[in-house]
């Protein structure tokens, strides 16, 4: 493809949310949009931070650890936003997306990155939430501040927050 | 009305919440931008199909069966994102609106019909929650994939996901 | 500054969401984009409505009284999305954002004041839940219906539903 990365329609996502169905969303317009030839950007902010974390525990202050267990695991661990309680919406809905052959969160997430989405991670989450570039997955191109977000937003056709 | 649809100004609203106040304001948005001639398209996903369902059961299998009792009934029972228990806020806040004579979400969704707001349903949430055509109010234009509600967005002057 | 309002770049906001988390991302982002140099428009509705409250008693009704009471309280009592449960999210937030000389949302506010975002408070908003103008904060512009934040959101470069 000659078309420079300059020239491609942009997108960008904005994902402050962890939960199971929100994630699916976000990734699911990623992927649309990057396999329409979309330049794709998405910033990771809050619990959406989830969705980029590596499997293991994070934090260095008390509030840091407690915030780490309970905002424990990485984007396999996430709920939907109802019927969460003890994991069963999460389960019922990972037992009915593999009924219909649906693409897990993981596989989309996989699949966006193939497409080339670019993830980004909030400065000042990761530095509240004490969440380091360790703890996040080795695809994560950049940490970034709001600034560097609103030039995406301002170049893009379209921007959500999820 | 001569001017032609393909140049009104196009607003798309992804809506993925069954909330009352989230639909109520979607709604409004939706109403408010056909009533200033913008050409509108919704597109319900997950828990804003409540929005466009019948008052009927849902589901074939075992979990989608499920799934259309725990999230069953249509938009009349859609309850506030806080103060849901026991329908209280619901309860509430219909009191509260008819009060001051501001319509319900059932006459909103109607105006929008009315206003020529176009509503499509999202492929793969109404296959994972076993949601069929048959299921949806008959306005419902079209089911259709993430590729085709990124081209209305692409085309849009604005864009919310709700 | 010689650039006129007219020709600076817009981005809209409309905050339906009273969570500490959603609060503080609607400001981070409003502060961002005036800092910027955005003409920015942020729209109150709902339980967003809290963002832009003194912190008075609300509501004549006997219903609009109670709406005050389960809502009472101004922007300092913002609870997070999730772990609102006894106000320990807002309590463990704030002290991690001390911790880390994070801007709280008080702050971040009046930083927007400062750099000239617009807030409007939702019409029916306020009508449904009994608020009034002496309710709100002075720096509100003013109260606008759906029609108005349209007009807004057209003209924007980017625009959120939070």
């Amino acid at each position: 493809m000659k078309q420079k990365t300059e020239e491609r329609k942009k997108a960008t996502i904005i994902v402050i949310s962890g939960d199971f169905d929100k994630l699916f969303a976000a990734f699911t317009i990623a992927t649309g949009a990057a396999a329409s030839n979309m330049d794709v950007s998405m910033f990771f902010t809050f619990w959406g931070l989830r969705a980029i974390k590596k499997n293991m525990r994070t934090g260095n202050s008390l509030f840091g650890r407690m915030m780490g267990i309970i905002e424990g695991g990485d984007i396999t661990k996430a709920n939907p936003s109802k019927y969460g309680f003890l994991g069963l919406g999460r389960w019922m809905f990972g037992k009915m997306m593999k009924n219909k052959n649906v693409a897990g969160l993981v596989e989309l997430r996989q699949m966006a990155i193939d497409l080339g989405v670019k993830m980004y991670s909030c400065e000042t989450s990761k530095e509240v939430m004490e969440i380091e570039d360790k703890n996040l997955i080795d695809e994560v191109v950049d940490t970034v501040g709001v600034t560097s977000m609103i030039k995406h937003a301002q170049k893009s056709e379209f921007s959500y927050f999820i």
